[in-house]
């Protein structure tokens, strides 16, 4: 495998202020830098909306996290909070020389480690089979690889996102803040190996998931939400779905059942962030990679 | 059993705008009103925080649940938003001539389905022994008698809060959204009888957990938190705390233990909104009462 020679990395917690599991994290990695130090590149710690992050909210203005689109980038019109910060950011991660990129989110879902990859560059692809390997609970997931992307990781070609769950928002779960931890280590280590040319163990073929589609709560004329996630669909992230299974148990008491194509896999279900963007939970495909 | 006739009852969601358990259940019972219905009293539903909800957060300037003392409701300086609001809304309980309040909140811990009183009536308490009998999962908490008391339920004689969890704020899991509803029910029927002057089945004596100390997070000399709840105390409130049990594990890897009296059962572990009030857990001892 050949790959780029990465000199500088950068950690992001708090893209989400009220997601601090990577708040705790990058703060501890300041607090103790030797945890995170490799011989062969250098690694930034960034907080990357500090006043949503002392406020306990997502966001203040909008959504940080969809404010990276180029275009949106360069336009003097968009001066809300996060857009600004937005070009703050861009700016210092383009400054700084970064060369690949870790946003640490958490999710009320299931979603367990999640490695949310946005596009098909073999060094992550390889990254992504090598910590799979390493740890069963980590899943690969990929996110339409043709969007206009406004994610913050989208200022690096080697951008990811690591989604941890489930943990409610503006809470910390010991368990999954060791596992991610451990995880990043896990990442750290691999960039190590490669910059030292040496090749990582990693298998053949890998799991790997394709978000195709998101699916709103069934609402009323007044678009108000109507039902809720089916009480046994509840942390079932990644387990197969087939045509008839109920997905959501609504208010008057209906069930409503999955009507779409069989072996599908639902993701992101009762994320608390997204009932606002109308997503109750995302459906995906699962793929055998072969690299 | 002696007891007071009820005629009118408030069922009070969204006095914290993110814990929508309540919210919802509300928007229900004002969908389908013979939900709640009963021959003997009226019920006013009532959605406390509107902005709050709307926005999806516990509060807009200050915690609504803690401006309802009767100096604070007096005083024409306070004037911030939740401070005016309720002000309003002791008005509307008191010109509707509430004699019963349920107050219905979430929460991120796994307090089950408890219901908070904050005396010692004993209306209230042959409520709760009657429901700690209708449903084994029902825990009957009570808060130091002798507070000046700060909450909304605290408008009423017969106040009580229900507490519904583990729920990430910002979400519904339906699962707990049904057990809510039967236990509002059962309240309801309970109310009915003693109207009707039949003496509800009651048990003689019932368990109480009588909240006594509140426990902060670890800190440092910053005042910035240092450890985590202990991985293996997650979602264990209600379960017997020895000394010497692990509570926080340090983000330097520290175990730091309980070093209290033995005996003692931890409630709202990680409770989210109650980071930022510095409450880690509550203890609390537990009774049997005799009715």
């Amino acid at each position: 495998m050949s790959h780029p020679l990465i000199k500088k990395v950068a950690i992001v917690g708090g893209t989400h202020g009220n997601e601090i599991t990577g708040v705790f994290l990058v703060r501890k990695y300041e607090q103790y830098p030797n945890l995170i130090r490799r011989d062969s590149f250098e690694i930034l710690t960034l907080l990357a909306n500090p006043k949503a992050i002392e406020e306990g909210r997502r966001y203040i203005d909008a959504d940080l996290n969809r404010c990276f689109k180029a275009q949106d980038l360069q336009n003097p019109k968009l001066i809300n909070y996060e857009q600004l910060l937005a070009k703050q950011l861009a700016f210092t991660i383009g400054q700084s020389k970064i060369n690949l990129i870790i946003d640490l989110h958490s999710t009320t879902s299931n979603m367990g480690l999640t490695v949310i990859l946005h596009n098909n560059h073999p060094y992550l692809l390889g990254l992504a089979a090598y910590l799979s390997t390493i740890n069963p609970l980590v899943k690969v997931l990929q996110y339409p690889p043709n969007q206009d992307h406004s994610y913050l990781r989208s200022l690096c070609e080697l951008g990811f996102a690591i989604e941890v769950g489930p943990v409610a928002q503006g809470t910390l779960n010991a368990e999954l803040f060791l596992q991610t931890e451990a995880l990043i280590s896990s990442i750290l280590d691999f960039i190590e190996l490669c910059n030292q040319a040496i090749t990582p163990e990693i298998p053949k073929t890998f799991t790997l998931y394709q978000q195709v589609k998101a699916v709103d709560y069934p609402r009323d004329e007044l678009q108000q939400i109507r039902a809720m996630i089916y009480p046994q669909l509840q942390f079932k992230d990644y387990e197969i779905l087939h045509t008839g299974d109920p997905l959501f148990l609504g208010f008057d008491g209906e069930v409503i059942d999955y009507q779409g194509e069989s072996s599908i896999f639902p993701i992101f279900i009762n994320e608390a962030a997204y009932y606002e963007k109308h997503i109750a939970m995302s459906l995906a495909i699962k793929q055998e990679v072969t690299l």
